[in-house]
């Protein structure tokens, strides 16, 4: 290596350590072993343009090993992406462009957020599938012409290697021989605990071999031309590829090759010897020109030509271009418009309408597939029984890109990921599950909340309905997890009218979703309204004089609220029934039409055959009927009279609630 | 394989279909695919006493496929345990002992619940662990006499073996060399969804031979010969082995080898066909004695003087030895008593304590590990800074059986699932990480609760107050998913003193338990109480005379509550203080004990850095205080400012509340 690129090199290790030094916060080990790695894929080969972080075609790159955002920041910075010394300064600080871990949409440069491991992986496997699609979609029109063509690189640590969402997204990764994934795996067997051996012996070159990737292995990873070289070789394989780049954590440090310097900043006197040891001699957080210069000439020189024509490829198809489908192709390019036309009001359903919940999305789900073709998903392993497929689309295999239905197996974990990493691309994803198994992607859920992308999740078989399979089959506490999830809206449809209404907002919102169905059939009920379903509950029947109480109800579970109030009606009760969809978006309401809805002085009760943790914020106190104990196997009706939520239990359970109260007021 | 055995096998084949065809619900595919495996094993290998299925050295089964139950509980019946046909008849119906997928504690045979896919895989890693561990205990004191040694064998299918649990856990049993473990893989290649290929290519023998397996093949898994030969040779391999047997999902059944057969009841015509097919001549639920004869013949042969020398050497040993450290170990084998003395009334704590809330559990902890040898457990890699190893204690290496410290590695989620497997010998266990990571192990934690096995969680890092990591690190809807989950007692302790009282609850309960704590110092604070902290919520601060209001906090956020509450007195509010270290033990406490801490016509505010849902079984309207959105990264002050979770937010918001009140009550 020559010294100009040492100096750079050098250079942006002492930028991100000076960032941590600073911040008082940080991860150094990471930054010192890995800087070669960054510095061998920015400066040679990420096909990107700074000044244009979001272009369409670029390269992406996903530090799996997130903790390392001190080191990528500075990378960007040296880059080029408008991003200030001052932002480096500002590192870990509040409403920095800098957080803790890297962050989408809050640093330009960064394609994913990451931190928890493992998820940045699998996200990087998503965002290949999008790339094989997308590209497939334009060649169609333009088979000459690459307008999307690019490679996803990612770094990981032994960390996210042992990560079981790491492990089921290479397997599908694999299968699927994407060989537009390269994997840059900083091997240095230190984890925070201590030396890897502790936990792992395992040969990850065999393990990728036994999955159908290639691999590739540098001994030497402070040696960017070996880097280089092999990066090189990676982007000619017809199989994703896993690049074992030995290197040592904290390189430099005195405590260089241990645990010692993964998680804590550096002494004063460590970082004083590495300038010393670079021959660098800034202040903290300085950096020569020199060293910038080399580092984004290297990218200019490699990327400006190769931008531009492309950018006058782009211009000129878009100017000339009458090809309907291309243009649509273009639109969701220029602006991830899916140019989905849905409108929940153009939906005409007979009032006898009778069917199995899971079926009416399934229609509804099929009907969106036809209008937009940014739309793809599939299920863990129970599309046939979730009815999730896209019944006129094939399936996505290595050899046909064009599919739309995903086999993502029974890995739950990893098709979270995976959806996250195909929605980064705007593309609106869906994938399904058991509800019960939402457990099991839970935190790629979170993640989809935390990068406010379109996934949305189909989880049926969504109480103790179900029955016979038993208490390991049967949610009971999941709902509740998922509506404590920010920025995820969750929906449990009563019929086919609100299955349409939830699809609206789905339509029109780019907020990840979770729809929650039962396999039961639910009879249209006169009332629902699919255009009420976005306000998350509304009135279904309006009580006559007096108000006696409020029955909520969501789900399949209003159908049995539905018919409780015929009876107590019958009995000389006066009740409003309010169907509630979505608690959270109820919540989201304005005050006065929560009260409009809800009186805030009338008895309320909530019936849904799951928790009742957070039906506290609506119901009357002991007034939220629920199952707060695990199921059992049996037929339902016997489940349901076991768990006091038969209709019996629940009718009991509210007119002795109404008897008690019309004594306290006679009284 | 001779007649008698076919019989035998074929009629154990279709005792299984009719239970399903019975109850109308089941998985035949795997009943006529695996049956040989099942029949092999418990006829030629596994240690059993069919009259005693508890005896302590038997050797485990776990079926990590759960959906084949019928075959299970088939298998157990012609084996002799204390089942009936009558018991298979009520197959998946309500309080039968033959649930829709194995339950422990329910079956007798049953070791383990599964079906939740890799759940029960990683689960058996846990119990090998468990025999090793205890193995070792043993052979301190009695170097020859093998009192416990056996083996763990587990069934898994396709989709065990795609989920990222199981990935986990198999590089955990490598790394552990756990040669106990013997694993039976029924590779027929068909997933619910159709072909394995669709999700699927890699070669599983390669990927375990990575991780540091034996394995095995067995071409044609309908022969018992081969299997036995396969077992056979497993029990010599000095590594954990993966037996790949290749089946025919469904064989014998008109869809054999197709998805079709996987999960529904066989046609009427399809059972007949088959009983035609194998010359059997019975009724439905019949079988013959000849069938049963033979396999329970076979059993006994084996085991019945084996059985009995053990139970003669173990009595022997029992009446004769005056070797404390053997009797304690023998206690614990004879009813999973673990010895542990603890009681918090006994621990006096200084006024002016002072420490980390992770150090204090980190402390106790360790008192614990001194007084009994039945605790162990590890991190997925930040016992460092969970602060959570076994100081006096080494590592659970494959060379050193006596270790208490499991070191993980990065997985969450096969941590969890081995915790399990250790917990259902007896011996308590503990793992940790942080608390936004508790959803990578919630499936697993799920199974702590459905099996009630004394597991302790230790989750730090409970809030946005970690600040610099950021929102990926920070929990927000974690608590709330923990406190809904049947059965899992949550605690966040506000000090040392309740640190202790939660670990009293520990030791004297068996059911699983969360530890929720942060990492920040905390004072003693007058009043707070170890031995009230088993109600969940007490008073620690009454008024003096009218009530304002009541003020209700955990953890860490406690001590803000503590010192608003005397900022709002010097303002002449008059202010009761509740700690509630456990919402969900508090709610079931009598409502007299409930109405006494918290009167329920009082203005109630509870103040938790957490997600609000859940505490309005508690707060008055809009008096939940909490955070609902993700965090940030930044200073921790600057944090908890910015999502109104600091000191003057929460003060003025209560001030607010209480003038209010105040102005409503004048009016």
């Amino acid at each position: 290596m020559n010294n100009d690129l040492i100096h750079s090199l050098n250079s942006l290790r002492l930028l991100s350590i000076d960032m941590i030094s600073y911040a008082n916060s940080g991860h150094p080990g990471i930054c010192l072993g890995a800087a070669p790695m960054l510095y061998s894929l920015y400066s040679n080969f990420l096909r990107i343009h700074p000044a244009n972080p979001n272009w369409v075609n670029r390269d992406r790159f996903v530090l799996s090993a997130g903790h390392g955002s001190a080191l990528l920041y500075a990378t960007l910075f040296m880059a080029g992406y408008p991003i200030s010394i001052d932002d480096l300064v500002n590192f870990r600080r509040i409403h920095s462009i800098t957080p803790g871990h890297p962050e989408v949409g809050v640093t330009p440069g960064v394609d994913a957020t990451t931190g928890a491991l493992g998820q940045g992986f699998a996200t990087a496997v998503g965002m290949a599938i999008a790339e094989k699609y997308l590209e497939a979609l334009l060649e169609e029109q333009l088979p000459k012409q690459k307008i999307i063509h690019y490679n996803i690189y990612t770094l990981v640590g032994d960390g996210d290697l042992q990560e079981g969402v790491t492990l089921e997204a290479a397997s599908i990764a694999g299968n699927l021989a994407l060989d537009n994934l390269i994997v840059l795996y900083d091997s240095n067997t230190i984890t925070l605990d201590g030396p890897l051996s502790n936990s792992s012996n395992e040969d990850i070159i065999k393990k990728f071999l036994s999955m159908n990737w290639e691999v590739d292995f540098v001994s030497e990873g402070n040696d960017t031309r070996e880097i280089d070289k092999a990066i090189e070789r990676a982007k000619v394989n017809k199989k994703p590829t896993l690049i074992e780049i030995k290197t040592v954590i904290g390189r430099g440090s005195v405590h260089e090759g241990t645990n010692v310097v993964h998680g804590k900043p550096l002494t004063k006197e460590d970082v004083a010897n590495l300038r010393a040891k670079y021959k660098i001699n800034t202040n903290t957080l300085e950096i020569t020109e020199d060293a910038v210069n080399y580092f984004r000439k290297s990218i200019h020189t490699r990327m400006a030509d190769e931008y531009e024509k492309w950018q006058t490829m782009y211009n000129d198809i878009r100017l000339t271009t009458q090809n309907e489908a291309l243009i649509k192709i273009l639109n969701f390019l220029d602006n991830q418009d899916v140019g989905l036309d849905f409108d929940c009001t153009k939906f005409k359903i007979q009032n006898d309408y009778f069917e199995e919940l899971r079926e009416s999305n399934s229609k509804i789900l099929n009907i969106i597939s036809d209008r937009t073709k940014f739309f793809l998903g599939g299920s863990a392993d129970l599309s046939s029984t979730c009815h999730s497929s896209l019944y006129k689309e094939l399936n996505f295999t290595n050899k046909y890109r064009l599919g739309r239905n995903l086999s993502f197996g029974v890995r739950e974990h990893a098709m979270g990921a995976i959806l996250n990493g195909i929605s980064l691309s705007g593309i609106k994803t869906f994938g399904s599950t058991f509800l019960t198994f939402s457990d099991y992607l839970k935190p790629a859920i979170r993640f989809s909340a935390l990068m406010n992308l379109p996934v949305t999740y189909i989880f049926t078989h969504d109480s103790v309905r179900i029955g016979q399979d038993g208490k390991t089959h049967q949610p009971i506490e999941q709902l509740v997890s998922l509506r404590a999830t920010p920025n995820l809206t969750v929906f449990r449809p009563a019929d086919i009218n609100e299955v349409i209404g939830c699809w609206d907002y789905i339509a029109h919102h780019r907020n990840p979703v979770a729809v929650v169905l039962s396999k039961e059939e639910a009879h249209i009920l006169a009332g629902t309204d699919s255009t009420a379903t976005k306000y998350g509950g509304y009135i279904v029947k309006k009580e006559e004089n007096r108000l006696d109480c409020v029955l909520v109800s969501t789900g399949i579970d209003f159908t049995t609220t539905y018919l409780i109030r015929e009876e107590l009606r019958n009995k000389g009760y006066d009740i409003r029934l309010v169907s509630m969809p979505s608690l959270d978006l109820f919540l989201e309401q304005p005050s006065s039409y929560q009260e409009q809805v809800i009186p805030s002085s009338s008895l309320v009760f909530t019936i849904e055959a799951s928790s009742t943790m957070g039906w506290y914020q609506v119901a009357s106190k002991n007034c939220a009927i629920g199952i707060n104990r695990f199921g059992l196997s049996g037929l339902k009706e016997d489940v349901l009279k076991e768990v006091q939520f038969d209709y019996d239990s629940i009718l009991k359970r509210i007119e002795e609630k109404l008897q008690q109260t019309k004594l306290n007021i006679i009284r």
